[in-house]
């Protein structure tokens, strides 16, 4: 991988297109600049919807356009398909393994790293093989694989304890996703899969929901907090709050209730939406950089999301440790724009450190049809309404989708409607929800 | 798996859920008949359009809707997701592995075999392994991984020669298979991944069309031939006849050409569409009843489609040779749909033995955008025209999928504009072209 020698352009080299590196490189667009983009997967990922992946309702490439294509009008970038191994801060250099194993060095004038995050255990790694994270694309269609292939196998089940541990979904982490997954899961088995099977009833599947703190969707406050509970029990979600998961395999959760009694839900097909933790890239670039991680292992950054001692070098998104600010993708985005326009400010010769603010745009959960809960700056609705801001705040940010209309359509035919198109299990996704060996080890 | 104890109803075991297995099952709806539909995936495939899956038109549901969903309204139909292992005809059952791993007895009264084919490699095998075939969601998933990441490799290689030949797809078999597929790689280079690339440009993309015979779209005659083969040519694509392929491996494909001569072309992701042989059940099923195989290993049957000696057992589609009828998916659903017949005119006391007589509705085969080439009836129709009939033939087709006008819409909005919406490469998926170890061993 070279570089024209004539391109003597300021070069950026951006790691990982998740929200805050792409939305840095689209705020590039017109500056002086020549960009690498740097990821180890094909795609951009609207994560937000990760959910309907699995629970087959959206289809990859939905909410997983090719950078390439989005990024076919921005000539001054270039996109790396590669793994980031080190980055080494003396020589300004990043090294990666390409597709081919080829290892490819780029030199940088300035570095956004936009690694992210990956689920977090808790130090119970092993978990992950039983639960699976919902942060990638292999996740979700991990995911599909093992509830439709749950299904599959219940009616062929012959023992009743089985195929009740078969039909029983548990979702660990009250948060949106953990809610979103939890209330989609109920509504697949309670209308999507109506008259599919002979044997099993899918209305009778038990659909749980684990939270380890006091409330759902804490972030959201005390009142959407209570409607979402509200909510989610009215569908028949078994909600556990205060109960922490003190083991796991793979027939079963074993929960630890807030009066310290002991419980055993019998499930095969977990789910892990309980926490994140920084991509390693974090622990690599503190050890060559010298900067503090924070307990996530985040990135602390100054106030303009530059390293201290390494001003060329910003972290942004979930992977920056800023003003205790939440791993959320409308952070990620601002800290990606902010990065950009520090780098833009500095070319035009302006030296002066401008601190990067947040704008609290909201925080919404979709509950079920046509209902959700949101907290947009002063407003805090649930149910409909909560539903149509939810609505509203997506068609804005698929923004940038080419496809943005065809995914809405499809989303709401199908969330509206019974239908679950994208359930065919290829080869390599079917489901041995209880032998399989976990997802992929590179999609942590 | 057992069935009521107080199902006396005639029991109609089917074996596989392609276009045979499920026009049987459809036809018998309204039969004093209770019904097991053994299927390996949870997928009915519609198989024509598996080619825009590979290139990234078409999601995996749009073309493969849940078995259990299409049958919904079936009541008296089981679907059991297992892979058929043994038949026994003196005992009338089959066995089957469940997805647990369990064995199942299936014990029939009248039993539809309809296993379909694999791809033919004529006695190299190992050409599997670098060249897949287009029968399978496993295999055109393969492709796409392969296809995409072939250009990714492009894009970063620093070699001439293997650029080149990652920049090169050779498809060999120029039936409606081959000639669809090649038609869409060059539409795919030429137009879909426009402006994507940097160093790369993949408008030099050559594709290759490898025909063992004297004309391409044989069946349809001289003149739809002379006309494919100007179409594809006036594309760029480049089509060699009457060409042997005498070797294969990574890196390249070795063709023996009319005048003797040989013929290197350096490539990395070969398709295989040059000829297909039936499923193995074919052999299995001949060595239980006695019956006979042709020479692609198809069951020889009686004039309605029942084996001789075993007149309960029906073999359909791709697994039955029966007046030389080619294996297309129009004569596996008549055929299906003849054996139901049969069943439920027995059923009604009337054992006389009807023959099945194939109507041939025509063959098709689209070639770029707005160009097919298509024989119906007396009909020979090429450019345009072709086109639209090839378009009124598939929507006719693809009734009976209940998303079939979502299906159809992404399509055309695919196909006639540039975009390639499902390029999403995932973990399991993402290509290394030159040191994939070739499709899943299940999908053959």
């Amino acid at each position: 991988m070279s570089t024209a020698p004539d391109d003597t352009r300021h070069h950026v080299v951006v790691i990982g297109c998740g929200f805050g590196g792409l939305f840095a490189v689209k705020a590039l667009r017109r500056a002086p600049v020549r960009i690498t983009l740097i990821d180890r997967t094909n795609h951009h990922l609207f994560q937000p919807l990760l959910y309907q992946v699995a629970t087959g309702i959206l289809s990859e490439g939905q909410i997983a356009p090719a950078i390439r294509d989005v990024l076919r009008r921005h000539p001054s970038v270039r996109v790396v398909l590669a793994e980031v191994q080190r980055i080494d801060p003396a020589a300004q250099t990043v090294v990666a393994t390409e597709v081919s194993g080829n290892e490819a060095t780029f030199h940088y004038d300035s570095l956004i790293v936009a690694g992210g995050s990956v689920p977090s255990y808790f130090g119970h790694d092993e978990y992950r093989r039983t639960a699976p994270g919902m942060k990638t694309l292999d996740d979700a269609m991990h995911l599909r694989g093992q509830i439709f292939g749950a299904f599959e196998e219940a009616e062929m089940e012959e023992d009743d304890a089985r195929r009740r541990a078969l039909m029983t979904f548990v979702v660990i982490g009250g948060g949106p996703t953990g809610v979103e997954m939890a209330g989609q899961l109920e509504e697949l088995s309670r209308r999507a899969l109506d008259m599919n099977f002979r044997r099993i009833d899918p209305k009778t599947t038990r659909v749980v929901l684990v939270e380890g703190g006091e409330s759902l969707v804490a972030t959201m406050g005390a009142r959407l907090s209570r409607l979402t509970a509200r909510d989610l029990g009215r569908m028949g979600i078994e909600v556990h709050l205060g109960a922490m998961v003190t083991g796991m395999d793979e027939g079963g959760v074993e929960l630890t209730q807030p009066d310290g009694t002991h419980l055993r839900i019998e499930s095969i097909t977990k789910v892990w939406a309980a926490g994140t933790r920084a991509s390693p890239l974090g622990a690599h670039l503190a050890s060559t950089t010298g900067v503090a991680l924070d307990r996530s292992g985040r990135i602390q950054v100054q106030p303009d999301c530059s390293l201290a001692g390494n001003p060329e070098i910003f972290v942004v998104g979930d992977l920056m440790a800023l003003d205790d600010l939440p791993a959320l993708a409308e952070v990620a985005m601002q800290s990606g724009v902010h990065a950009a326009h520090t780098i833009m400010r500095r070319l035009r010769g302006d030296k002066k450190m401008k601190a990067f603010h947040y704008r609290d745009l909201g925080t919404l959960a979709v509950i079920s049809r046509f209902r959700a809960v949101a907290k947009v700056g002063p407003l805090q609705v649930g149910g409909f309404a909560g539903w149509l801001l939810w609505l509203v705040v997506h068609v804005t940010f698929l923004t940038g989708f080419k496809n943005r209309f065809a995914a809405l359509a499809r989303w709401a035919i199908s969330f509206i409607g019974r239908g679950r198109y994208e359930r065919a299990l290829t080869g390599r996704w079917v489901a041995r929800a209880a032998t399989d060996g976990g997802p992929a080890p590179d999609s942590a």
